[in-house]
């Protein structure tokens, strides 16, 4: 074999995302750009906030080679200890900048989580639905995923089916809220109940199991609703964040990761993280957005034409006759296929010109992501073609 | 093992570098600022060229959604496209954006390259000296890296030492030309022995051998001399650039890959390279400076000052009675230790507030590595040191 034939696979399958994707570009310079309603994207439509611009153009007045330079490794410290405070100051952590590695992203935060934990025989849990990439990270890092099935009740976690999963060979599980594709938000008492069984089978097992906590939608929430801060609930939780969606900045890779001291034996996790790291090629982060994060470190995240899309998608969809779960955070709504393959109904939407993900590849059967992440004109103008997608499928 | 041990070894075992760049912090407050000859670190001290500036100030301009956004996996095709012709009227080659991947800069491009090519068994090759991160790299990918020793005659290849490591798993090599630590450059005659011999050894073996060129220092070069255009000579050629030194912008991390036509079933390497950069999570390099990239394509590499620094270096340290290699490019000088352990040469400069490299963790003993991309006065400065260093050992 000339080269590595699971990357070549990796490198080879595209995605469903990423084909509908392209299908709508090809689609556009046929029938136009207004006529087709791509959904499919997870690519904020709000703005960076003006104060990103501010930001970066202040830096660049300063001497570019200490602006452009190195960092070291794990970030620049007044970075870290600047985005530790914000934190300390929204969720009452007592942060310090030892506490921060900073990322290219939340791809590379939780890439580095994972390969820094991971022995031999480990296994990591996930909660479906979940961002298919875990997969792909977990296998690469050498452990077996496992998925606890969806909770379709209120996509909440079915604990039951949960524990079943949990061995002394789990290493961690990953969590995502605000959930993609879901749009729904763990409440308190679910990551409650969630560290409760975790500790307990921690002192079952004699071993210690990491929560990821993968929060790039943490501070897109609707109806003024409190997302639970995961350390303050469970020690050996590790926060994968990126700004790719509070700021706007998808395409400028920056995030970081938060090794709490609380987490048991912290120093030697975080010289894990570093070494992961150091492996992986994720060394000092893009400088410059490193920069630009500390600078808007607490400026608030502008959710609210997000929140207008919400309203008229929900309402909309839900008026002609869809059910749908109703979203109380990210930029997703989760719709109920009207019949049972999801592929189908993505299908048959697809002929009229409606681009939605099947829930397939999110590790759940039968819904379909509705992105609305878009312009509120294009939600409108969706609508018709959302009803005769519906009526056709009820024939 | 409740952390991956590996990951752990490599986080926590601090570079000589980087313990050699914090000892001259602390020691820089005890005797000041201009009393410590710093010369351990390869951070560009020129600062980018303006056109950088220009190239971000114009980008501000456009609206933030669409320049802030997601790029394609691999890269922006216009970005890719520009990058490939500005390639293509300097080296005659004929490349396009379907032979371009964007990068998180060099570490990215290698890392990505190694875990796209190696198969269980595969053995890398590099010669020294090296920078030492090709071993982590490849171990990291489940390879073993073999080391051919210097030639230090000259610092070209010894071609009799290389060829008997050559055997059916050698799955690639690597090489750095200009070089780190050693400042000279791969001669053309070189490139073609080194050419003519993988090919005789693909043909007796039946195996394609990959030649990864890293060259994020093929901008920086003296006297005129001409860098030899790997893929030019030797079709299984993988490029891994970067533009931390040629645009002065190593904290940006951003660089490419190219993967050429001539690549035996160079489309399946592509894809392994996209499932690589897939799995590791270096998808969509920074937005922001792929395209400052594109815009400064053409912008030639101000080396004037690394220049004089060299002149400056190489004729004072040599007048003094050190015996040096002439630096043909980069921006490291590579000086004999007067004694037989470069550690000691080393201990006895820090002794006298000069940090320089010992060459042993370059996979070659007996040297120390001087970086010049340092100011001009604190070369001149650092002289009566230098002296008094040598007088000192050869008591």
């Amino acid at each position: 074999m000339t080269i590595n034939s699971a990357m070549y696979e990796y490198g080879s399958k595209s995605s469903i995302i990423r084909e509908l994707f392209a299908y709508g570009l090809e689609r556009k310079k046929i029938v136009g750009e207004d006529k087709v309603y791509d959904f499919s994207l997870g690519n904020p439509s709000i703005p960076a906030p003006p104060q990103v611009k501010e930001a970066l153009l202040g830096l660049l007045e300063e001497p570019a080679e200490a602006l452009h330079g190195y960092s070291p490794a794990s970030g620049d410290p007044q970075v870290r200890q600047t985005l530790a405070e914000s934190v300390n100051r929204r969720f009452g952590t007592h942060f310090t900048a030892d506490n921060f590695y900073m990322t290219v992203g939340a791809a590379a935060s939780l890439n580095i989580c994972i390969q820094a934990t991971v022995c031999e025989g480990d296994e990591y849990i996930t909660f479906a639905p979940f961002f298919p990439e875990y997969a792909v990270w977990v296998e690469n890092a050498g452990a077996k995923l496992k998925i606890t099935p969806a909770d379709i009740k209120d996509f909440q976690i079915d604990f039951e089916k949960f524990e079943s999963l949990i061995t002394p060979h789990t290493k961690g599980m990953i969590i995502n809220s605000p959930n993609n594709p879901s749009g729904v938000v763990y409440s308190e008492e679910t990551i409650e109940r969630l560290s409760e069984l975790l500790r307990a089978k921690e002192q079952e097992y004699g071993t210690v199991i990491y929560l990821i906590s993968d929060e790039p939608y943490r501070e897109i929430v609707y109806d003024g609703l409190t997302v639970p801060y995961v350390p303050n609930y469970y020690a050996d939780t590790l926060v994968c964040y990126s700004y790719s969606k509070s700021l706007s900045l998808p395409g400028e890779r920056i995030g970081y990761i938060i090794v709490p001291d609380e987490v048991a034996d912290s120093k030697r996790v975080m010289a894990a993280v570093a070494g992961a790291g150091r492996a992986l090629g994720f060394v000092c982060a893009p400088v410059l957005f490193q920069r630009v994060a500390a600078l808007c470190a607490d400026v608030p995240t502008d959710i609210e034409a997000y929140a207008r899309n919400r309203e008229l998608l929900y309402n909309g969809l839900t008026e002609i006759g869809y059910e749908c779960v109703r979203p109380q955070g990210a930029f997703y709504l989760f719709v109920k296929s009207p019949v049972p393959d999801a592929n189908e109904f993505s299908e048959c939407a697809k002929r009229h010109d409606v681009l939605i993900v099947p829930s397939d590849s999110f590790g759940c059967e039968g819904y379909a992501r509705v992105s609305y992440c878009v312009s509120e004109q294009m939600i409108v103008n969706s609508l018709p073609a959302f009803r005769e997608i519906l009526e056709e499928l009820r024939k």
